[in-house]
């Protein structure tokens, strides 16, 4: 099967699954003590800072919820898009097991504004509604856009001075910055973000994900908060490693820049199609088009991928770090024969 | 690294590692969607019978914390005994997860009477008291005995006629049915069992686990439990895929069946040993034994293994499916030359 | 203090304090076992049929949330409009305490519609998304509008024929049924709802509100999640006496037409004044109306109200069971006044 | 009906039914943003020190579930007795709606030790069990007896030194601190206690308690907690003019001070009866002993009160502000009619 349904249809990277043979040998302490953690986690640092505290989760829903967690620890709401994972994605476990309510802004290219921090923080102070103590936004959005580091400190700013913390969905935080050619930390610790989500499994892990919490304060008691979430893997070496595969090397720079390139490949190829019309801008590794009903249905007979809006048609298409330009090539030539 | 510390200090089979190697081909629906899942779900329910429905997981407390959620959705409270993993070794996940109160009951050998479900649900019907709807047992027991199957029966019937269901926290099931010889229905489906939680991680899996349920109204919304408590797998294929290699040709039985020998093994060696002496029936992978405490710290210079109760000296020396004979002997020989 | 701040600001209505004095009598087992407890509830199935079954509680919130454990034991989500109390006025608790996730509508009325229920449930089957399992509508709305029973029993068949129930935050029901000038069943029982909050505060207790469920399968450990939610009165007969009297003689239509009479008097008085324009229906007893920013902070200097919208000038005046048509007179006096 | 039953089954004290009445005049901010509130939080201050920060809530149970959230924002667990009332008869609040679990130490005066906490506390730091961050007691215990101040001094050293936090579930403070003869900073403020839940309806209030926080920093977020707990009342004025009733001219010592004195009298009464076996010392308002089930049932008929054990045949009798020495006499008179 060939597509572009979601990054995480796609395989896992031999590098990682190699990473994993090669730590499989022998016994090593369980639940995270073990040596490999322990490097990763120096490794993480090295990316976000000194101040830097990472612990590792097993998904991105598991990530996010405890970043909340450690985050809202008084506050009892959390302000995002409207279309932001934890809002839609997440089976309601941001309200159900960190028990945060969602502050959700309307937004047309999938990124947070200062306004709508503003504006969903209006009743700080008014104990008849749930109290914001965190900001989240996604990098890459939920949209396939990104924020440049300047709107992410803009943000940072309108949080903290109404005592927000601010957090960074950042599961596919590799394709945002490989698209933005920077270190991770220009888009987090450098621009005052306070938590983040990595991102592992969408640019080719088999399954890991990283919260990295950027102050020490917030440090305090996660690890307990990660337990109690359901987050602690047992044979942890197995996630260690794979993240120590995708950092090796900057190899999660080359995988998330080939999905960046496949999206603008196909962006390319398809933009001046007659009826197709590209809603957002690419700049990760997403494609936004709106399609004829018929069409969609004709091309994912062949081609997996998912309608984002049945209202208006639009279509997402995602690139992997497995999909090749024969990939693309093949898609948009029989985008071309169901248009015809 | 040796020793016996515990079973998830042990590697991953290498059937299953090759398994996870064999799946990581091409693109394949997320979120468990994919063929491997329908067919490990298929398999599963030839061992557990027709009605049974099965999720996969990541780890044995998201297991633990699905099935109690699935379980009570009206009631309050689960009864289980003191040692019980979910009661001291959950970080408080069934409390601040499932929302439930544990009812532990004292037990000198790791189990469950009904005697202690009667006492622990008189006050089925007091408005004060959060209400019992669920009575957990383990098998094999944190303290490495089995219930044999009449015993399970018997507690079905106890949980059955006050209106609680029985859940199964099978963590190590695979050892207790290859020590008993039966195969898994005999633990559970035909036994009165409700729910299973399926361990694959301390018998050679890298980390996958399985919910099982046995009524089908209990299967009601499950996989929104899931999802909901952070236990979605994105890639699903590789989680289906180790159960899939465990369940082949019965594997589960021969690495279970090979923890259990080498169990015995230590057992027979050290049972007659001066000073040392077993405290727990050994009929599992587990052996427990009070030591004096300056053997234990010379001991363990060499061989990890967890003291379990620093008041009486008691240790726990846990085998697992690698670990060998001579493992046995050196620790064996290791343990007489402290002795002496 | 006069003033049209909200209901809650009024006093106890003279028949109620009588009763909880006239019940100071001696003693009577706490926790809602009194005979004053059992009659009331015998008096709220009288008027919400034989099936209606009643819990008395402390607050509004403690109703709602309640009402949304009993309903949602499988389901994640509940939909309701955007300015329903539950979603802007209660402090996150249905997240958090109710650990669901609320699925809200704009609207322009405050009322909800079918078209809201359908789109809202849109993605039920897929497990990325908190499945909703309950429709909530207030009536009166928090904007002082009505539904029409008919409209009630369409939004009923909406949720039924999507597996939901329909809930009723009836903090004014009284005011509804009133103002319609129907019996309570019209608006519950007879037209489909399946829970009911029902509202005795804001139309003249001192505090206790009740929550009716009219099925039999959702009073099923209903108590218990009361005394878990934190909602069972210790000296229980007095909760229960206030609600005798409120329905003794009907006395709560008679408080509740006197408000709405209020209501229409101030509309009829404010209607044609210049720059002063009502935003809602008056079909209960609120006001919504906007007025010049200066106009109101100069009135507010005498007579409490809210503004609703700061960005729009809209404000709300709200009358209450001991508004005097003095109140009503005077306050529009001012309001000239002030406009002049 | 007259009876031992409990301190809840007495009805209201007129002084405070009065000051309600008194309070029901014209229009009050509602939420507790009234004078009277205001003038209660004051009162509670003089007695509890300049840094105390009182918050009115509905019940007991409400009370506590409100400390517990307030001290437990890292913490996973609480410290206290196996008879604690947020044990056994919070209906399991403590751990669905603060989400904590419960470390519970056996007792046989119901009082914990110094040894509980150390004992309790030995895990601190490992992740795999729930993390305590509270100690509870109770002043006076559910049996009756009472801590000595330097005993409470003890209870917040051992907490402290650990980093955890000493709660004092005062639901019968004002009995201590009548039977002691000491002011309530004496239990409190002055040793070491870190917030406590102050009882009102069981010494004659009609239904309100505080919760006091004896730390600036637990205040931060306290009332947004009291909200989303369901505690938040609408006419906050009547909770506040009980209190105020209470506290005025020490009408609290009065009315505690006498039913600990109904208590002793009782006792007096029973100690040398044949068969009759007091269990617990008798130091505020209850009695407990053992007596033969033949002679419970018997007296049961005509006077209500509780089977403590039934087991041992253990029974409790509670005597409450309205209990005269002529209801004591014929209870006596009852049971040594019942015995002979």
């Amino acid at each position: 099967m060939r597509g572009f349904a979601s990054d995480n249809f796609a395989p896992v990277h031999p590098a990682v699954l190699g990473a994993i043979a090669a730590a499989n040998d022998d016994h090593a302490p369980a639940y995270g003590a073990d040596p490999w953690t322990e490097r990763v986690e120096r490794r993480l640092a090295e990316h976000f800072g000194n101040e830097a505290r990472s612990l590792l989760v097993f998904n991105g829903t598991g990530a996010n919820v405890l970043a909340i967690r450690a985050a809202c620890r008084v506050a009892g709401a959390v302000i995002c898009t409207e279309m932001a994972h934890v809002n839609v994605d997440e089976g309601g476990a941001p309200e159900r097991i960190a028990g945060v309510k969602l502050f959700a802004a309307p937004s047309a290219d999938g990124k947070l504004s200062t306004a709508d921090v503003a504006r969903l923080s209006s009743r700080i102070g008014d104990d008849h509604q749930a109290q914001p103590g965190l900001v989240t936004i996604s990098q890459s959005t939920e949209l396939g856009t990104l924020y440049e580091p300047a709107e992410i400190a803009a943000l940072a700013d309108a949080a903290h001075e109404r005592g927000l913390l601010l957090h960074l969905d950042g599961a596919r935080i590799c394709h945002a910055a490989a698209a933005l050619d920077v270190p991770f930390a220009a888009l987090s610790t450098d621009v005052g973000v306070d938590l983040v989500s990595f991102g592992g499994t969408k640019v080719g892990l088999l399954g890991a994900e990283a919260v990295i919490v950027l102050r020490p304060e917030l440090a305090e008691g996660l690890r307990y908060l990660r337990k109690q979430s359901l987050q602690l893997a047992s044979k942890g070496r197995f996630l260690a490693v794979q993240f120590e595969a995708l950092l090796e090397g900057d190899l999660w720079r080359e995988l998330a820049g080939h999905s960046n390139a496949m999206a603008r490949r196909l962006e390319a190829a398809v933009r001046d199609l007659p009826v197709v019309e590209i809603t957002q801008r690419v700049q990760a590794n997403a494609v936004f088009a709106v399609l004829p009903s018929a069409v969609t249905s004709d091309l994912q007979r062949e081609w997996p991928f998912y309608v984002w809006d049945p209202a208006t048609g639009e279509v997402r298409w995602m690139c992997s770090w497995d999909t090749t330009p024969e990939d693309v090539d093949a898609f948009v030539a029989a985008l071309r024969t169901a248009l015809a």
